[in-house]
């Protein structure tokens, strides 16, 4: 007979920002009841996963134990927190928990998934309280960068647990209430076991600043504007856009809103009751024909992707939106790591039309959503846990997070990776055990795994291309006709050498000495090496037999 | 019989940061004599020219006017500056003039290239002149981030043209004297005609800052560190280095240069008399024998390159140099736009290994090489010039440098792009011509043009994979033997889909009535529509035919 335990099993985000899926665990090891906070998506990137659009994380672990998942609790509407419930809850079928906002956007998860049939979220009030098994959950609301952020309060009969979800502390958010202090405050009093905190901005000193401030300086530099002025950023943060509409309206500006998401947040927003404060919106067609100093459009594109409304627009292809000498875009908006190139290029295109370029380097246009290190200070003194485990962030955020925390007198803090099963009661926090982890790709629409190498073998086709050769043979194993090729992302040079190479090594098989898989290996190398001599790299090379 | 007129013709730079290649061209339109100031690479990246190390400037209009061009000029030793000559000089075939630290390393360049029998640079002292047909060029020292860095002042009967170069107003250089205003005024005062000038910093606000803060910073940061340091930064930057190395001194740290291009950049400077007040420095391994608060290792690989120094010292396997626990890693450099995520990568990989990681964003270690809005200022201030012309720049920074000369004055200022042939005198400056332009790929060791595509084909196979597909004909044209398939980079799911629509195409096929041409395209297509039905992707799908 064992004793209960309560664990911690990040699947995702201890070790990224992004693909958040945290499982808690309560009960002796055989028998243990689960809960997951979050299941998000990271977004793949061209360099290191070409061809994939999201990643998932592998939650085969808690799909054999799927009968004891008592639910999916989300913390709020970002796609690094809800974005794979329609990949993922096909294989967990459990319960989903989530405030009104969060449960709405989910809805179109669900949906677009084609499992609005199967599940619904349900709706938890704000402030509310959901009993799941041993886990007693609390929703405080917190600030963030979207409508209703919450961090949860999980009381288990080992402890309890403050997990932050996404937070900063916005004296002035605009939208929600500013984080009320003193109800933190009292949670600490209470005694706090373990503190699962938000770790993004843990190498950035100070506060991230607040929405209002931003607000007040839209408001400044949109009146020192001409021209038409484009404003793109986050579509997500509602607080943003109103504030950015009402930035408009200040100095005599309709307002169009140009790209879908932009209309799907803000439809979501309207049918929970978060867009009474906001600015009437005209159709971009009808603003085009407004004078240019008498519009401001809201558009979606702020990290450079291509198919978005302001790609279009500084290509000169948007259907509405047309820019030009006088007119200005503002970047209200952070480059997301590896978005830089993309972003500076639409910067370059929008400069080619005359457009002038206005971005946080020099004006105050964005703050961060995620707590800076004064704001992290601040919530430990509040909270006071006993253990702090940094998630939400690469190695690099979570060990300073974790430097920080011990600075602050927290009596232990502990990096975990995904996987790691980390028991934070009973007994000092350590890791018992580990689950299997991974990162899983959606490919198109096949989900492939990450060591499966598929995306791997595609990046070095990138860099050196594809050499294929198709040699038929007889029933007797000998040559029948000639080597046929396949060149692909190789130099017009390279293909004479190989084909010459070929062509000698085929002329000495001798199908009475050697097998065919003895000829192919003897064709691909010599083909690979003959591209290496003419070209200094070598091309993905395969040789196959096309039996006649 | 025309007139004599002054042009200038950038064939690289204006429209990237790199690839620094600007031609002056002086005489009747068809008799123009022509002049080149630096011949630079641009580095390839991953995402946009998978495989292309570096990228050159397309100089075929030059190249088939060479018996015109007197001579290339170096204004300093960067890569982006100095980098194309070892490809380049073989079709242009002209003197190379140089100041004797850039000469030397101009040296190791054509004798990678085979060339040191062929050419070699002809030494122009600091502060000398040239005189090459039409042209009178003056070299004046300034400060940027290397040793010997030359502004060019070029006389010619139609006026004076001020190239800068790369710059900064350094107050404290370190190595050579700070710029010498007085001089740059008083070549003002003569009256110069045009500034071609560095853009890199137009979009930032303030001065760059000087080495000798930087200095004094890293000597109070080095002070306050426990453990076995490890500085990594740009080995060109002579300065920076000494500065590190004194700031280890002062703390009774010894010594050692880790990575190639440090030994090379510190060969180059000792030759020149550049090493003389280089504290000692102490062998890699003899380093590795002394306590951790003893040492400090200068390191090549500040951008994440994966073979440099650093990244072998974060992966564990660097022969030398091993890091843990209580050491910490300073980066006295910025992130290269593209090189974020490899850097942040690297970081991570420090933090795994429990060192702390020192940057910019908290320490005051690095400063830029480049002038900023204050600097530019100060210099339209002390030059005057009747037109400015931004070079060393993308498109957003070439507007906003415009943007900037026309606020203070400067009668015409011009956004040129790569291939304009900006006519500077007489009359107003305009493009009165385009020549062609481009960039040309060292793909391995073959030249390719960007426009070829081979690099956009590449990708395309990162994105979605590559089919082939081989079907053998006899002479009649009927099919022989079963189509035989590459998947490369393609789900496992996908093939049967495809090779099920490759054969129900095959049986379709009536030699009679259809070629092999229009059977390759239906397979190709028939495969393709396969893959995309199965996957949401379109591999490059390509079809052979093997006559047997």
């Amino acid at each position: 007979m064992h004793d209960n335990e309560l664990v911690l099993l990040p699947l995702g985000g201890a070790g990224e920002i992004g693909m958040n899926f945290n499982a808690y665990g309560f009960g002796p090891p055989d028998e243990r009841k689960w809960i997951v906070v979050d299941c998000g998506v990271l977004f793949g990137r061209e360099t290191d996963t070409p061809g994939v659009d999201v990643i998932l994380p592998d939650v085969r672990y808690l799909e054999e134990r799927r009968q004891d998942i008592l639910g999916i609790v989300l913390t709020h509407a970002h796609e690094d927190h809800i974005g794979a419930i329609g990949h993922l809850w096909p294989k967990l079928m459990c319960p989903l928990y989530a405030t009104p906002f969060t449960a709405r956007l989910i809805e179109d998860k669900l949906a677009e998934a084609g499992l609005q049939d199967h599940v619904r979220p349900k709706v938890v009030k704000l402030g509310g309280k959901i009993k799941l098994g041993p886990f007693d959950i609390e929703f405080h609301s917190i600030t963030h960068s979207i409508p209703e952020p919450n961090a949860l309060v999980i009381r288990t009969p080992l402890g309890t647990v403050m997990h932050t979800g996404d937070w900063k502390l916005d004296p002035d958010p605009l939208i929600g209430e500013a984080t009320d202090e003193a109800e933190f405050r009292r949670i600490g009093d209470e005694g706090v076991l373990a503190m699962v905190c938000d770790s993004t901005n843990a190498l950035v000193q100070g506060h991230s600043g607040s929405e209002g401030d931003v607000k007040r300086g839209l408001i400044e530099l949109i009146g020192t504007l001409k021209g038409a002025v484009a404003v793109t950023g986050f579509a997500s943060n509602l607080a943003r856009l109103q504030s950015i509409a009402e930035a408009a309206q200040a100095h005599g500006r309709e307002v169009a809103l140009v790209g879908r998401s932009m209309h799907r947040i803000t439809a979501a927003a309207r049918e929970t009751g978060y867009m009474k404060g906001f600015p009437r919106v005209i159709d971009e067609f009808e603003a085009a024909d407004l004078p240019a100093d008498r519009v401001l459009y809201l558009c979606t594109g702020s990290q450079g992707e291509p198919r978005a409304a302001l790609a279009r627009i500084a290509r000169g292809d948007h259907p509405a939106v047309k820019l030009g000498q006088g007119d200005a875009v503002i970047f209200s908006s952070r480059i997301i790591p590896g978005n830089d190139i993309a972003i500076h290029e639409l910067h370059n295109q929008l400069s080619a039309l005359g457009v002038e370029v206005l971005t946080v380097e020099d004006h105050f246009v964005h703050v961060s959503g995620h707590p800076c290190r004064e704001e992290l200070s601040q919530m430990y003194r509040l909270i006071r846990p006993q253990i702090a485990v940094p998630v939400h962030g690469e190695l690099r955020h979570m060990s300073e997070h974790a430097r920080l925390a011990r600075s602050l007198q927290v009596p232990q803090a502990v990096v975990v990776q995904n996987g790691d099963m980390l028991r934070l009661a009973p007994g000092r926090a350590m890791v018992i055990d580990e689950a299997p982890a991974g990162r899983i790709y959606m490919d198109g629409r096949v989900m492939t795994e990450a060591d499966e190498g598929l995306t791997r073998h595609r990046r070095a086709m990138a860099f050196a291309g594809f050499i294929g050769v198709t040699l038929a043979l007889d029933a007797k194993g000998r040559l029948a006709g000639e080597p046929s090729y396949f060149f692909e992302g190789v130099p017009e040079e390279v293909q004479e050498p190989v084909r010459d190479a070929v062509a000698e090594t085929v002329k000495r098989h001798n199908p009475k000495r050697a097998g065919e898989e003895d000829l192919k290996e003897q064709v691909r190398r010599a083909g690979r090496r003959a591209a290496n001599d003419a070209w200094g790299k070598k091309p993905v090379t395969r040789v196959e037999i096309l039996w006649v």
